[in-house]
């Protein structure tokens, strides 16, 4: 929590008002209690006539080492050719410190700040925001009444060079899927051909998900899908998007789909589901003839409106029930959803957005795309639900960011242009007094 | 290597020979060059009125770390209720040294030693003895010219109390699947439903291998294995066998055949495969919503007479190549076999095996049950082929030693006795001297 002291500290110097709050601890599944990170609520302008704008960003990051495929150091900020690497330069300690970069200058320029600013910077977005819904249900009526609208810049650009503004994101459903044989490991020389063995039941489940074409194979998946409007596919068309630059940016050779739209819609707005390994199995180079008691398969579903959580959890809870009691195994089969985070979708025509889209305009020179986001950041749906604001997504780093990946980086150039269209942005939306205490955009999904 | 030291200087302290062979280096799939631990190989009493005995033996161990679920520190022997607990207990380090014990008892007594003593000590065997055939190649008309037979007790009772002598193991091929998409992992959310996951394409193939009732499904797999006749089965009938006990020694509550021969014929005499792993995919607690770049499936085949190796490697990889072929996956498949051990089989009704039984009545008061083994001793089929000397495999260790597992121990009661049983096969095989220069008994796999 280096980089919390720092943006607290960096807050303070700026003469916010800087409050940590503790969100007490969290109960593990085997009863054991974490502590978790304190969430900083910062407080910087009073002036009634000034429009409130609430900046959100998070300080954690997802694990990273070296020996996964790092060339620096994953937690040491290293620049090779106007690029800084580094685990969260991108998600999210980069954006974090752009925001804040941005006031200093109308500090350091000694300008009068147009906007008041709060800011909410958390510590446990990557596992969920334990802790922080919560927090905005106690704050709605406190830290967030005089809010008007709130920000959030923890996602991608669509090009690598090409700044974009974003309009919705998928929820994200984690599942545990766990089959357990007997209470310890065995040799397969001495119980190989004769048990069930746990780690052969979890495959078949595994591979019961999904089919070779990316299609989820849950009965009932997509029943609460979102109808695909013509107009809706229209703003698809107009989008600018790279295939091949894509392609090269993640060093995937073919995507299961060849055309722009059908890739972005499938990204975007239908759901998907990912399998990310199996803890508890033999995992190490070389070889362990091992046949594992106790494994526990996990994946997820980026889940989108109108799906319901409660409902794609039973789902998949059914699904796996039956396609297990097909096998006829003594192991113990169980299957838990350990965070569910909810879908969001803001409306492209709301001022805010085109304030945003101006101050791209101005820095950048060209009109961003409008885009929704594959992965989930809960919090904008959150913010919306809770706080009943306006929420928007700002994006400042690019395509091959390589968020959650090895070699995490920003650029230097959008480091620094990020800063600017921050600064851009804070003079178009004091522009937009009137229009922002008007009622906030619906609510477009549940 | 601590063990390997112990071992060389009881060795040098009883008078014998002791030599240590250099035994050269291992090239790494990625090139790199891993120096082997030595062998050593010793030499006690030339007396030409004796036979002369070789007794194998290894040191290495099976992974273990304390967090896997031992109770104890794997590396620090504790005794709790009359057991030893710690890794190589019971596989191999115990019958090494009771071996060794079983000599010096000899010295210790001022008794004369009745037969002349040949020593090899390995520390590869768990990672398939690289390096050892080159060794008994180069030493079968050397250090092996004047050993009657060899015995090796790297193996375990099929009972808790009841002794049993071994008369044949299963082979081991063990495989590497590796699945290659990107060059990078990727973040479920900005390529969740567009990629081919090659965690997903790897998840299919190992589905593909075995059905729920254990059969495997690799075409021509079984078109080699022995046929089963109907002396063979009688042999089975009578052995001593307790299921239950056998449940739970393993903590398994229902094995996939319900009668003692079946289980026993697809433990001994069938081929089985396990499946161990996924090396490259998130193991850790908790959630990563990772796409991983490339995955590595192991799994391995236990296979008996007749199958051959190059026949089965063979069909592994046409199974495979045809399963993946239909997913038309733009991902990378290799598969490859870094490991293939050959079954053995022994023949009961020789001299030998005869000593070794009356022995056991000696010490134990009960005649041993006659047993195959499931797991893989490859040099017992080594030392067969090449030197063509007899071999016997003589196990100390119980049913519920937990020899790959958590918890490995050998218990006060087997140590001791084990150590007699040595002192009194001594005594019986010195009265076979005729018997033991008649031709070794024929091979009887491939």
């Amino acid at each position: 929590m280096q980089m919390m002291a720092l943006a607290a500290s960096k807050l303070a110097a700026l003469g916010a008002t800087v409050n940590s709050v503790n969100l007490g601890s969290h109960q593990l599944p085997d009863g054991q209690h974490l502590p978790l990170p304190p969430v900083i609520l910062g407080e910087l302008g009073k002036d009634p006539q000034n429009p409130t704008v609430c900046f959100y960003g998070h300080v954690d990051v997802q694990p990273a080492r070296r020996e996964d495929g790092w060339k620096t150091d994953p937690y040491t900020l290293t620049e090779i050719d106007g690029n800084l690497y580094g685990r969260g330069s991108t998600d999210n300690k980069g954006p974090v410190l752009a925001w804040i970069n941005a006031v200093e200058t109308f500090r350091a320029l000694k300008l009068a700040i147009p906007v008041n600013f709060k800011f909410i910077i958390e510590g446990m977005e990557e596992a969920g925001s334990l802790g922080l819904e919560k927090l905005l249900e106690e704050e709605k009526q406190c830290f967030f009444s005089g809010v008007d609208f709130i920000v959030i810049s923890d996602n991608l650009w669509l090009s690598k060079k090409k700044p974009a503004l974003t309009y919705g994101t998928r929820g994200n459903a984690c599942f545990f899927v766990e089959v357990e044989g007997g209470d310890k490991d065995l040799h397969s020389g001495t119980f190989g051909g004769i048990v069930h063995e746990p780690l052969m039941d979890l495959i078949a489940l595994l591979d019961s998900l999904v089919d070779p074409t990316g299609h989820i194979q849950i009965p009932g998946i997509y029943d609460s899908v979102a109808a695909l409007t013509e107009e809706e596919r229209k703003l698809y068309e107009s989008i600018e998007y790279d295939i091949e630059e894509h392609k090269n940016n993640s060093g995937v050779k073919k995507f299961l789909y060849s055309s722009k739209e059908e890739i972005l819609l499938h990204l975007w707005r239908y759901p998907s589901l990912s399998i990310h390994g199996i803890e508890g199995a033999f995992h190490e180079p070389g070889i362990k003839t091992v046949i594992p008691a106790k494994v526990i398969g996990k994946f997820s579903i980026r889940q989108v409106p109108y799906m319901d959580l409660s409902v794609v959890k039973q789902q998949v809870e059914e699904h796996l029930k039956n396609v297990f009691s097909k096998r006829n195994s003594p192991n113990k089969l169980k299957v838990s959803m350990p965070l569910g985070a909810k879908p969001w979708v803001a409306d492209v025509n709301d001022p805010l957005y085109k304030a945003a889209r101006r101050a791209i305009k101005t820095v950048f020179g060209e009109d961003p795309d409008f885009i929704r986001d594959g992965s989930t950041i809960p919090i904008a749906r959150l913010f919306q639900s809770i706080t009943q604001k306006r929420v928007i997504m700002f994006p400042i780093g690019a395509a091959d960011a390589g968020e959650h990946s090895q070699n995490e980086k920003i650029s230097r150039h959008n480091y620094i242009e990020g800063t600017k269209v921050f600064a851009a942005f804070f003079l178009e939306i004091s522009k937009l007094r009137g229009q922002l205490h008007e009622t906030s955009s619906p609510e477009t999904n549940n």
